[in-house]
């Protein structure tokens, strides 16, 4: 199994009064990295828009563990879990790029409905397809 | 002339590394006040595009006086500019609901959109009639 | 047991391109409820800062059940859970005003360290008494 | 005069219900190319704050030209105005990285306090210094 890693700098604006970086950006930088994986195989959110599908987070989890300060080079490391459901499991890692500690970890649960929200019980064939190249260059 | 009101309160997150309110927060409380005054005139987003219509922001300016810190409680008060052409002129200023001192002050410049962006140079009769209803709230 | 409640609308750049509120948006909802209880009992960050205490974020997860439309008055509920040891968890549910539904769940779990983020392992004597104001007044 | 420039991709939770980048983003984008190009010359924030100094924003404007999309590759160009008092000027362009083409201009302007807010009237030499390496670099 194998992380997709996208690099992302802490901006000031992310930055709080207590001079780190505020908890609620890591769910952002984790939509950047999971943007930056899908996208490469077409399952972006305009992507899936295109089949008319969506991909709404349903649930979501972070651990902090260490503070990020404001200008700090990070990684996003992002995978994605394999499931016999109709769902889309990520897995996140934020790690400082100079010395390779764990930031922060989380997951985000994703469902598949169609334009108007109602649900997808099954994975389309067109989907399933990309989800399945999107596994195994990540080796899950 | 009079100026709407909108309460509002800084949020933890809207403050910055130098314990202030992050000056490009003071851009979303314009909108927070805009939106509260035209939607009383059917004029908010949502309903302009009812009428397949947009009004995209195409100038903005801010002059910042005095910091705001957390939790401070504020007004912001919207009004409008009496225009001839097809423009929307919102002016701001972000008071201290307790000392009633000007913070900041702002505008912005609208115009009129059809979904598709193309440049409306006049402004639609039904437009014209909530637009004038609201000035006349306002009394400009 | 009992929910603090605190009022909110949501912003119109809180909604992203699917026409609903952004997920992380959520976060930033929660700490405003959050704060909004603690301040009464004198644990906002500030009045924390003031003891020499800080109560960074080191759990946080959120369901998402139903989406969150522009302009929709919400109420935030937050409440806390009874602890032994040196954390503070806090529950919160993301309601529609008006016809209560239930629009999100979550918690976040809070350690206290000093201002130069080393760990206590006992809640400051000072600290545990707000929390057991906080405590009777939600009847946990 | 010459324009440094920083590279940016448009961030999913940054695109409004329009589906174009929320306007207030480029406030902070703008900051994103500021501090890069100050950080080089030993005049990003943290740097300034060890020389017991801020550079608060006092005005800000923005012009809107084309929107930019999700995923879309900007280019932000930031430049610094030649100014006889002590006041910071910088000017900004945001371009498309694909066709050049400018989606937005505009300025802020900084005053230089101590860390209590208190005004400089005049440049202290070892700021001085700093900003003339800045101003060789831009030709300007």
């Amino acid at each position: 199994m194998k992380y997709h890693e996208t690099p992302l700098q802490v901006r000031f604006y992310e930055v709080d009064a207590y001079g780190v970086a505020w908890h609620g950006h890591y769910v952002g930088w984790f939509e950047v990295g999971r943007n930056d994986l899908s996208q490469r195989y077409r399952m972006g959110p305009l992507q899936l828009k295109e089949m008319n599908l969506l991909a709404p987070v349903v649930e979501l989890d972070c651990q902090f563990k260490l503070p990020a300060v404001f200008g700090a080079p990070l990684i996003i490391q992002t995978t994605m879990e394999k499931t016999e459901v109709a769902k889309l499991i990520f897995h996140y890692r934020i790690l400082d790029r100079e010395n390779r500690r764990v930031l922060a970890t989380g997951s985000t649960t994703h469902v598949l409905t169609d334009l108007k929200g109602n649900l997808f019980y099954w994975v389309p064939p067109e989907v399933l397809e990309r989800i399945e190249a999107m596994r195994k260059y990540l080796g899950v």
